[in-house]
């Protein structure tokens, strides 16, 4: 395998042919899928999984391609890491697939049903989305995993990863597509868009007819990008801009124990906190504290005048501290009057992904829950919660921040629609 | 009140000016109306439809400038009925605000809720979606309906009517804006674009910071413009171009009374039947008789070589009789060989709207139903039953064929989106 001939632009390609190609057979797969069984479905996510440890040394051949090219891009050590594939992260990535297969089948579920009294029975039924365009950076495990949701909700799935992950990417859909042939069900059910040419991207969001959704994965440019350009609608968060807001009556010990874990535990989710806002009197009492858990644990706190008069590492805050998401061992920290205050603050500086109140009081965390419409709003828990494995959901394929459709963790169950099944017995509209 | 000053475009306007004030202040009055409670949104509702009847006299003066206005115009008599107003009809208008206040909160449902290990209580729980353009056509009714509907979900509403009923509108809008007043609810929380130029229209479709989603309601042209120009979701249907499939195990006299009531009943309604497809055996032994009974009642069939056999009076179908939506008393009709036949063509020719299947046969039923993809999907009953009050829903803004979060009869509920609602106790994220 040879990265030689990389490039970013394919002139031998025509890509808006290519891929309303890869559109219109990714259409006619998904009606297909609509109504293939969930048994038949997760016999493919099962194989796919088989075929993705048969094939461990191929996926590391091309892994290592990738590496290769990644080493002469310059790619740093994190990035390198996102991208590198061993054995044991294939065979995790087998098992994401097997969790997916275990999971219920989100596809004909009854979400409602009723009698009207002239004998008519109505079912609310859940139906696939359709076809759902993946675009993502280096992980080259979504492959898989954005892949597999996709399928198991009955979807058909259009993958383009990014130009590092080129081979890997490949060499996982190889295995996927294997799956889907094992079980009978058509190939084009999931492609992957096989060019890096990054005129792929501007097609895929410009294929009203053909893509029902597109889901983004990855950094602020590129979900920035989908969302300003597509003219489809989008699953996706911006930026994770969570706040704390710790109440004159939280509790101070759970207050230190879940500052220091959302901000710490990971800094690079978009779950992990980004502001602290302290009620004047919980500061005063333990601020102190909480603050110096934070130096101590080698994050830097910007705060305003109150905060910074705990301790003489925090550094001043500037305007451009709020509302900013650093996604590195940084927090900015506030003081305010009141929970309404904290809710000012949010409701102007956040992203609506995910917030927490730390209290002991109902009525502060009812206000809290009431007043803002953060996708996910948790009371006395970490931030870094906002993951739908945390919540359940088994796999997700990103985290959303609209109010259309789907929202939070964004499971297999959210990646359907549903119709209207009604029965009569010869009854007619009087 | 004088119409000599009707003008499509007003030059004394800014109109992206004006939008863009009416779009910030919509958002603000979102913000507030998201945690006014159920109580006082339907307190809301109650006046308005007493301010609708304490005004009378106005709304009716208003109405009839618009119908000087129509008759100068020269619009058609089914044009002037729909514009056209009397205490009467004021009456049923404020009845429908009170149906739609007595119905159960839409808003704080909770949707699902459940317990992880690590003791965390989730509930996902029905929110507002924000603001809601909806742009309409000629029926002054549509203001208090869609308003109405909007305040009832705790949505903020922009409502654009058509210019026909510019002056009634406004005396309903009033109306409206009267019960928010006695219910301390923000005015802004309903407006109403206060000009007939056209611009206006395309703004809305261009403000998606501040309008979340346009409900569309009118004929093909404005809705196709909608569709095409939206930067943000549209709950619409362009067309309903409904099919009913008679199979050979249809009980014949139910298949022939569900028939002629779906042709006939009204024949300018998105759910009236607009093609039949026969199961050659079902054509044979009874379809002389359907035909017979369409031809009688004063449908224009329109057949293919099958159809035309049966009755001299049958026209043949051309090429463009199949996917077209007649909202007339005319009908396409053709034999199918089976049930994959019907579903056949309904893939190619249908709107996604509503189908029926006419069977005794289960297995025939369950494969209409699993394969077909429509809205709204019957069984032994009339395509006119596409109805959101038919439903049950109450009132409704309007039916939508796309996938994309609401779907058929939209009612106040799919004008909600959710939030996720987690509750620990300093839990930490391992």
């Amino acid at each position: 395998m040879t990265v030689a001939t990389e490039i970013d632009r394919d002139e031998a390609l025509d890509i808006p042919t290519l891929m309303r190609g890869i559109g219109e057979a990714a259409k006619a797969a998904a009606a297909e899928l609509s109504y293939a069984s969930g048994a038949t479905r997760d016999a493919a996510l099962l194989a796919a999984a088989e075929a993705l440890e048969d094939t461990v040394p191929a996926i590391l051949d091309a892994n290592a391609a990738d590496m290769e090219f990644g080493r002469a891009k310059g790619l740093s050590a994190a990035m390198m890491d996102r991208l590198m594939l061993d054995a044991g992260r294939v065979g995790a990535i087998a098992g994401g697939l097997r969790e997916v297969a275990a999971q219920p089948d989100p596809l004909g579920r009854v979400l409602a049903e009723w009698d009207q009294p002239n004998g008519l029975h109505f079912r609310k039924v859940a139906t696939p989305l359709g076809v759902i365009g993946v675009i993502y950076e280096s992980r080259p495990n979504v492959t898989a995993d954005a892949g597999g949701l996709c399928l198991k909700s009955g979807n058909a799935a259009i993958l383009r990863g990014g130009s590092e992950s080129f081979h890997s990417s490949g060499a996982i859909h190889a295995a996927l597509v294997a799956g889907l042939r094992a079980a009978g069900l058509p190939e084009t059910a999931i492609q992957r868009v096989p060019t890096r040419d990054r005129a792929a991207v501007g097609e895929m969001l410009a294929m009203p007819g053909l893509i029902d959704v597109i889901v983004p994965r990855g950094g602020k440019g590129l979900v920035g990008r989908v969302q300003s350009d597509a003219r489809v609608p989008v699953f996706a968060h911006l930026e994770g801009i969570c706040h704390i807001y710790a109440d004159a009556a939280a509790d101070p010990e759970k207050a230190r124990a879940v500052i220091v874990n959302a901000k710490t535990r990971r800094t690079g989710i978009c779950g992990a906190a980004e502001c602290l806002l302290f009620h004047r009197d919980f500061l005063a009492a333990h601020g102190a504290g909480v603050i110096g858990d934070l130096l101590d644990a080698g994050v830097e706190v910007r705060g305003d005048a109150g905060v910074q008069a705990l301790d003489a590492r925090v550094v001043a805050a500037g305007p451009e501290d709020w509302g900013r998401e650093y996604l590195d061992m940084i927090v900015a920290a506030k003081v305010v009057a009141d929970v309404d205050e904290a809710i000012a603050h949010i409701r102007t500086y956040g992203s609506s992904h995910t917030e927490a109140v730390l209290t002991e009081d109902d009525a502060v965390a009812e206000r809290f829950f009431g007043r803002l419409d953060s996708a996910i709003l948790l009371r006395n828990a970490s931030t870094q919660f906002a993951d739908g494995g945390e919540f359940g959901f088994g796999a997700e394929i990103g985290i959303a921040t609209g109010k259309m459709h789907a929202r939070g963790p964004v499971g297999a169950e959210q990646l359907t629609s549903f119709k209207y099944l009604v029965e009569g017995n010869g009854t007619l509209r009087p």
